[in-house]
């Protein structure tokens, strides 16, 4: 068994953490880290999870880590990368921010804004992008977990530029999201009155996530690749669907993906023609893949389909998670989706 | 053309009060008064209203009064008594907050916890429930429109009560309100991730509008009565509705009821046995009665809907208004409610 | 490992049973039956739980019942009947519709209009509801599945008449229940542009599942209980809120709720004072009960929330069939509420 | 007074006119058509519009043209064909269905899958966008009403196809729309439980709208274009948005869009950089339209928002009314928008 703490465990991602480890074989809780929240039974903050028995939420300097084997960290971004300087060594990481996501720190600083204050341990962190970092994550001390939408534009995508079977310069990922990916602090742009029976774009163009597919894109094709993104807020909780324009060939496209992901636990690609919905992956740690052709010859369209609290967070850190503690990679992470 | 001014306009009930008179033949807004949000373009606050051409927000104490008739206060509760009580003379004023709502200083005190700012004037605000205080309305300068939830429970009992057709002792109002009632600050407990999906009961008999019940009900029956009264959250943003369990004579209680509003404008008393749904009234200043008998005989099930921004406060602002005003009190009222 | 078939699979409950057999230790489906979809891949039919290696839809009459050790029936009522009856002896059966429910053939006509065409069969059944037949239905052949309706009910009000602690002709069940209890066949009525943004009551005083409440609240009293129950749809698919008003001392009744369920793997007696929320049991098999006292001294309100699906239907059933086949009762059941 | 019919009344495109109709100065209904709910009341079919004084629902062929001046249609496709072939010669027609819609009978058959049955009429058919054949409306005895999506992407692109400013090989239309397009007759795919909390591509590049953009755009722009279409469904009622990906210059489009539109009652284009919301423009007839450059120099993104079953059919159809009565065009029509 395996002792774990949850650092900035009062938001989504820290309550999808402790869902998740709930019945994981090979994980036990033993602290809850939180700022404002700190001193109250886990079960009124979420009532959801009342019925476990967890550990009451302390300040992260009142935690006792030496009997911790890996910290999951879901704090705010710029946060996180202080409070993660400041662990113990003997722990192992998971950082859910996007603090140790971007290699290049002009990167992390365009994108965020200023300095990073943990350059070197920067350095150590390895992209938790489980299907295509596999190895160096086994092996990691930090892993930094991928945001929620750039893992949903990078796993249909990255096999493609790989391949060389589509334009680099012909990407644009169109993509809606559920509302859980802004967190539980109170923000008038996501009351239910502001966002039920409504849909609207935002960030166009100027999105973080860039950051993560220029990065990643760029490696895949050994150029590099400037992306159109666009994301939308969907009035629904869970859940990102990307609808992906490229040029390339829509057999060909369908196959190499098939190909791809064939032997992943989580990745499903669709039979050629379907679309996936972000309802038939809610709650779960699967992503859906659907490829289509398009009237226009040439043009392609993929889509691909995940919950952004589970396989776009906290269920990839836990995917990770079992990855660098020597774990059934899966464990704990086969709940079916949740439909209707 | 009477001038109006809106104070509090960046709220919800604001936002209505514009959506209404937008279409009003003989209202014209003239001042429209915020405080965080002064400054700025209506349109840039609320962009569903960006094609009327209204006034710049301004701060309360910047508004020019002389040449207003008219003023809608929808601000908080305690600010609104305060701001009233500042306001010209010459103005005739519809408060759309609690604070003239009760008569008596110490019922005041008992349910928002403080002393009344403005005592003389409360003695002179007129309750704004227009189908029992039509008259008085009518030559009023300051009338307390009601409370959502309270109008949903008045309507439909008032009339039971004065003619002493149901037991004052066996009431039980249980109803269930939409997420707007809460209005537009932002709140953790009023996400979309929190409320969406999901459904409970708060203020467990002790929500405020106990102290309008208290007050109308007595009042009518001669003689005080207490009801029961359990609101609950809908996930949804619009809409009250009221299921009251009484003991009383279903057909004496439907004839009761079809005969008290048949002449009213807004109020329709459904067929015997139909009960109404939030969705029919939405966005409409109707409130729908329904009466279905109890399989036990001498219990009777009262429902009543309405719209909690349109009938349940602005539109039944702009109701008392237009009496005050000596208008047609259906003047800008008459938009059909939006379905689906 | 025990072998399944699930018969009606193509509906919610069907569903529901194979997302959560997904996970289940000692559980294996070999057969899925349906009538129209026989000969679909049931991922086709359910895309959410295509990640599953499961046999293909096929008619009942084609099923080979010779390995199958147990049998979920999700049929439609009057179907299910007839199909049961036709089933081989050595199947044990854990039947979801109403038609196993009624102990007296009377109440069965009166309350589904029609006569019972295995009355034999109808005489063995136990009715499901575990917290208080788990003795019985460990040695049964055939359970009967509670209304999702009145479990919610039950559970909260049971142990309160058997310790005679409240009126018994004073029960008002208020409740609201979510869209997946009307099943997945085309109804205009349960249309999205239909539910959703609204709430109404239906079936008022004449809904079906009054026959378990007057059926096992009689039975618990010692005499006839002829309760009020006024059932209203949510626009939200999962989750059912009672909210029961009951003349009795609420203290006491905290506390004997509280005594009666704290062995209880899956109900929940939330501190005094505090109401329970659907949202936090959704997806679970989890109930919470919440006791508050009214304002009115010597009434009480008592809640509880369940999810339709799990508790309410599948999750019940599988609950019943972990006894049946001598496993653990909590077998599979454990996962934690999905939220948001 | 202008003397209205209303065909195909049981239809949300028929409670919308209905609705519209409702406080419009200078329409009346005296006729209400439906097949299968014939001799209901109108309030029975939709409870929203009980307040109204409106004709029992009859059957087509039983209602007495001789005194209407104008008649909407809102049947099925291919239905509708035949019974306008059948209407008396002196009544003005607005279609709402597609049946009308595309100049070339070879169109028609590829999109629609059959012969038209009223070839002769389809010639003298106008296609109903108003803000492009306003002059041809004017006169017109048969509007074709524009599809809901068709419009959608019509309005913000066909201006810049006919000042050359973007490429016309290089249009992507992505774009999201509510449920009530779908229309009111019972589909398990738009049942609450399928589509909330969901959303999901359909019709992928071959969505029968496609016709309505050959053929306007071709016409636009001088020369064949064929855009890329890809819609999907929102878990919300009303509401379309389209996120249009083209090839041009960013500012350049939005002055040319600005300019273009500066004079529509109907048409808003939002300030540069600026994206609009389905929310904002719910139950009105306002389209607001955005332009935002993307971080590829070339590339920009338009966005265009309506209401789908406003200035999508039903407000457009009374728009188009207007004129051909030869009333001011957007009597009845300028309701502002519903919100929260």
């Amino acid at each position: 068994m395996n002792n774990i703490a949850i650092l900035g465990a009062s938001g989504y991602t820290g309550a999808e953490l402790v869902r998740l480890i709930a019945t994981h074989p090979d994980m036990k809780i033993k602290a809850l880290g939180a700022d404002r929240k700190a001193g109250l039974e886990y079960g009124s903050v979420f009532p959801h999870l009342r019925h476990l028995d967890l550990p009451v939420l302390k300040k992260i300097e009142e935690i006792d880590f030496s009997n911790i084997d890996l910290v999951f960290c879901g704090l705010p971004h710029a946060t996180s990368q202080r409070v993660i300087l400041a662990l113990p060594d003997h722990l192992k990481i998971v950082d859910l921010s996007a603090d140790f996501r971007l290699r290049d720190p002009a990167e992390y600083k365009k994108w965020y804004g200023g300095d990073h204050a943990a350059l070197e341990l920067q350095k150590t962190a390895v992209y938790g992008l489980t299907e295509f970092h596999r190895k160096e994550i086994k092996t990691a001390r930090l892993v930094a977990g991928t945001g929620c939408n750039a893992i949903t534009g990078l796993l249909p995508i990255l096999p493609l530029l790989h391949e060389k079977i589509i334009d680099p310069d012909q990407i644009i990922i169109d993509l809606a999201t559920g509302v859980s990916g802004a967190g539980r602090s109170a923000k008038e742009a996501m009351l239910h009155s502001e966002v039920s029976e409504g849909f609207h774009a935002y960030a166009i163009a100027s999105h973080r996530h860039l950051g993560e597919f220029d990065q990643e894109f760029s490696k895949a094709a050994g150029q590099p690749v400037m992306v159109s993104f666009t994301p939308h807020l969907l009035p629904q909780n869970r859940g990102i669907l990307a609808t992906i324009y490229v040029q390339g060939d829509a057999e060909q496209i369908h196959s190499t993906l098939a190909k791809r992901y064939t032997q992943e636990p989580f990745v499903y690609v669709l039979p050629f023609g379907q679309a996936p919905a972000t309802r038939h992956v809610r709650g779960s740690n699967y992503c859906h893949i659907g490829v289509v052709s398009d009237r226009r010859s040439g043009r392609t369209i993929v889509f691909s389909a995940l919950d952004n609290l589970t396989k776009g967070s906290s269920g990839q850190a836990i995917q990770n998670a079992n990855l660098m503690l020597g774990l059934d990679e899966a464990a704990g992470l086969q709940l079916a989706p949740l439909f209707p």
